[in-house]
């Protein structure tokens, strides 16, 4: 098209029209193609907006939302319960400890696409062996897994190890530390679109580096999250909470922060 | 997670949890992987909708719409004056042809994704080179041209050739006949996605049949189809029209169908 | 970057570097960004290729490769011995039917990346149901499958039928002719990549026209088709033969034809 | 389809088709479609390579290449005449500092897709503004740029700025530190693939952390970058160098590890 938007919303476009074949030549150039000038490729607007990266690489940038500093869980509730406390056990006002049996916390706040940090420890003493020792889990709109074990010596099957989508991609490589020491999460995620009739219109997509090694690859989710059966994305949904789980084993978490995308 | 979602929901995780070891081995299996049954794999519901295809390969099938069967132009309107009838020409009740200087015609309905089919026919008589030479286009949305010319011994810029994705991509192969015959573009097309606020999510994406040659293979169609410039996504928009283009020559279009996708 | 490559190559970036600074202005622009010139978004190199499309819908384009014309099977051979002849039936000098039990059939020639044209039907007398009905399937490189049934008044499940990636995707509809009536596949397919390693890098994806009727929208093939068990992508291969699948039912094909992409 | 793969490959399709339709019934099911079991979903093959992650996150991982650790430029070598060291002054054994007028310097190794963890610190001087204060750049395969720019209170144009893939994609936010900090990119990066024949079959992909916030989120790199003219991809490569620019500033980098992925 040889028409120029601005004129054809001006109602110009049949002046254009007749014009066109003396305005523009129609052969090939002799020469060689015009030469661009460097600011032609140069984006001025909008501007980008400054933030405030934190001072050491767990800390919250400015832009953040602090999901959890340690001192309490305002922005948690339980997930029995939702009106209810999220019922798990500070400690130090530094971190927080899964207590078995109490059932999984929730944000109180709902996300789509964001940006999540979260660090986790294994429990202090090591029980049992595979799924057993150390589980818990992220649940990225309370449905999508980033498996949490304790894979520090720990064999279990490769797509339900730390760093895992769970029952769907292993990690690429086991970054695990060791019970006594604290892993963090980086995780970049794409929630799913769905249609106006609710149908998927595209699968999430996730990135995750563990210890700052990338373990998941800018992933295709295949679905909801589910221990038994194949995944897939059985109805739409919008925005929903981040939550974690309660698997009867005493994981320990801190220093929770989210950027909305 | 080894924790059944439906229980979740029932309440019952802190039963499961507890049950948990016990129920399921922690251990690696012994023995190979258990195999599946071939039922595990299939999928029942929903039903697939039967539609009836049409005879010939461009006939318009059972759940398409047809825009234009060469009777009339009630599906189009003036894009000068869209409360206006579209002033373009109907010829032996077959196929409509550009009355240059009137103006592009658009539909009445708006459509996003969808599966195009359109026939169309360099003017009769040859005239001028380059872009002056039969020179129209399909705007899906209104703003993303598929161009079409007249590019039967015509070279001109790649980019702006029939089948191309005028000033984008230029089309795989060169599939044009001649004036004196009809070409075929069908066309898939996935509209834009913009997020709430307006930035694009995923840009529109396009497949191309020209007479029945692949031309454009899901290429990413960069943005609002521009003359001058570089493409890019000015602003969110949903489902528009589909226009027609007076590029000042009198290409003949028949047999328009859409499906939505 | 400021600095011009080609100038870098000439091992002149010292004199530019020096020179940056004067050469260009680095505070933001006063006016609106400079204008571009409509000829430079133009592509004119390399030309498109010239290839002459077929007269009708279905007649093969000058540079596809004719597979089938209803004469001979020179182009293929048996999968049970890929020394011998194809051991199905060519009748009328314009189809060839599956003779049951003989085994499958497949191309001489390799393919990765291609628009396949196929047209299939249906057995003539109708027996059994479901699976048992006109079974038959167009295996991509050997090993991904498009399903051949006869789905005309004839539920299975709906990643088994006419149109579907075998145990993989649904068709999007059924457009499925009667038996004594001729169906076209128009397959666009992109071979899946791998890494040096033998890991897969990116998965096959495909689009498929059934009879002129968008049934596969550019999905993502998940593996290895397989009757039993979840489909994956166990391990490197190259370009490979197109194959037919006799499943025990007298299925027809005719006017079979392939361009490499 | 629904022969076993096995089956085939042994010869035994012919027996297995007559077979079929008494194996397996072709009639929908009755009941609810047939459960999984737990572990069908559970991958144990191959089993994740275990590494140990760096103690805090900076500290390069034990599978990475550490490509500069403040000690010495064994790793790097001049870009003028890669045959002569690389000839940038080393500080403190801790950093590296641009020799402005001296050239850029690219790895010994060549890249492909990676991970790549760089720190770099603005001048501490701050003179000139825009592009003149504190240019420098990450060239990934030698083509492809991270910009490296003092961006803290500094406007340029938005795809020109710190954290931007130059002239093509602007950061998502501003993450910049001052000039007496250092600055950190966590760089994730997939490489361009090309067809046998040279063209391009898939753009570069890059996501970028800087100082931990997503700036680049799993973009297209649409090319070659370059300071005049549109971005794309003239030629095929491989693996290539990393190459850091001397854009006539003093900038500083520190601590660069990657990981082949």
């Amino acid at each position: 098209m040889k028409m120029n938007r601005i004129l054809t919303v001006l109602g110009l476009s049949t002046i254009f029209s007749v014009a066109a074949n003396a305005q523009y030549s129609d052969v090939p150039p002799k020469e060689s193609p015009m030469k661009m000038k460097p600011e032609m490729t140069e984006i001025w607007e909008p501007e980008v907006k400054v933030i405030t990266p934190g001072k050491l690489p767990w800390d919250a940038p400015s832009d953040a939302i602090v999901l959890f500093d340690g001192k309490n869980l305002d922005n948690w509730v339980s997930q029995k319960d939702p009106k209810k406390p999220a019922p798990w056990k500070i400690i130090n006002n530094e971190y927080m400890e899964v207590v078995p049996g109490s059932g999984g916390i929730q944000t109180k706040m709902k996300f789509g696409d964001c940006q999540l940090h979260i660090e986790w420890s294994a429990p202090d003493v090591v029980e049992s062996v595979g799924q057993g020792r150390g589980n818990s889990g992220v649940f990225l709109q309370n449905r999508y897994e980033i498996q949490i074990l304790d894979s520090y010596n720990n064999r279990t099957y490769a797509n339900g190890q730390a760093g895992s989508v769970y029952k769907d991609h292993p990690p690429l490589v086991n970054a695990m530390k060791s019970p006594l020491e604290w892993n963090t999460y980086d995780i970049i995620y794409r929630a799913p679109r769905f249609k106006p009739d609710g149908r998927l219109d595209s699968p999430a997509t996730v990135t995750v580096l563990h210890n700052g090694v990338l373990v998941q690859n800018n992933v295709t989710i295949n679905g909801l999250t589910l221990y038994i059966g194949l995944h897939n994305y059985p109805e739409a949904h919008g925005e929903d909470v981040i939550s974690l789980q309660d698997h009867g084993n005493k994981t320990q978490f801190k220093n929770i922060w989210i950027r909305r995308l």
